[in-house]
């Protein structure tokens, strides 16, 4: 298998973070993305959508969505379980996921897409090109900071995102607090358990991948 | 259990295909989203992002989002199988079904929150309202056409969009396409393939659903 990164993007870190904590190792092959690699002929062809990360298997297919990879990879490593363990577990360890990918990482995106010098025709992901609208920065902006707040009444009561167990759903939302860096956005002084649970996530040694 | 359903809505239409293609009967509440009954009290104890569907458990507790409740529906009723037999094939569907959200779904979303006369002041779900962006509208339209190319070069050489076999990808992508209804876009007539496919799984019985 290779593993498709760019190690300073949120999107693969997600998955470097989710090998970290199954002790996983992958070839891992960087794809610049300051430099448009993901535009170009050879990554193309791995993931025609032009985003890491993307995980090739032995038979050349290819894997992408974070998502997607991390569910594959769990099959194949079950220990410790991220995904959940029961029915009820994994359905809200998924539920959250989504949640967190929708109202949380793609409002970071939204934010940060729409306003960042460097991609003033680029505010979408993908080959097509499209122009920055500035108003769904400022809205990006709003809903991140409506996203750490729901996760606030999330946490009142669950160590976790999804529950009582560690899982995918923490990694996405810890890498939302890290990517709202990139548009100064930290967390309110009042999202206590928020603020709460980052720590805590932050400092398992997973974190720094 | 309860399925907590809008009839008129794409996005519990895919679990009630789900449900039609597996023979799945649940004890349904119809939410009425023109009248703002997603923003009572009641269904807000359901799922305080206030959007249907929801599966609520009989422990009272509640899954929300496609993904996690046609997971969990599987789980206790693998057959058919419509999210694959083998890890290569699920992560395919699963990775589709991502895709299918991400470049599709919310695409048309955008174009039809962001102009829509009813909605002027309410572009993204939930409860806090946010005004529209006619850009994005425009943004919107342009992509669920991209969407629908980028469908178009993976059913070159394959029946249903995760492979060859019919699977949640396919529910979530004919819901797109009759989505996009909505804001007044068809499937351009060069897309043979998408056209095909579309045809073909729009026969369903379920497609009823």
């Amino acid at each position: 298998m290779k593993f498709y990164d760019c190690k300073t993007a949120p999107s693969p870190r997600r998955v470097r973070i989710f090998m970290a904590e199954k002790g996983i190792e992958i070839e891992t092959v960087q794809i610049d993305l300051g430099k448009g690699e993901q535009f170009g002929d050879a990554f193309r062809a791995v993931n025609p959508d032009c985003v890491v990360p993307a995980l090739q298997l032995d038979d050349g297919s290819c894997i992408s969505e974070v998502l997607a990879i991390c569910d594959y990879l769990e099959a194949q490593h079950p220990e410790p379980a991220l995904l959940g363990t029961t029915n009820e577990e994994r359905a809200q360890i998924l539920m959250w996921t989504v949640k967190v990918e929708q109202q949380g990482l793609l409002s970071v995106a939204d934010a940060f897409r729409n306003a960042a010098k460097g991609l003033k025709e680029r505010a979408a992901t993908g080959l097509i090109g499209y122009p920055q609208i500035p108003q769904l920065a400022e809205r990006g902006r709003g809903r991140v900071e409506q996203f750490f707040r729901r996760l606030d009444d999330q946490l009142v009561d669950k160590e976790f995102v999804a529950g009582d167990r560690y899982s995918i759903a923490d990694i996405a939302a810890m890498v939302v607090v890290d990517f709202s860096a990139w548009i100064k956005l930290t967390l309110p002084e009042d999202v206590v358990n928020t603020r709460r649970w980052y720590e805590s996530v932050s400092a398992r040694p997973s974190a720094q991948a």
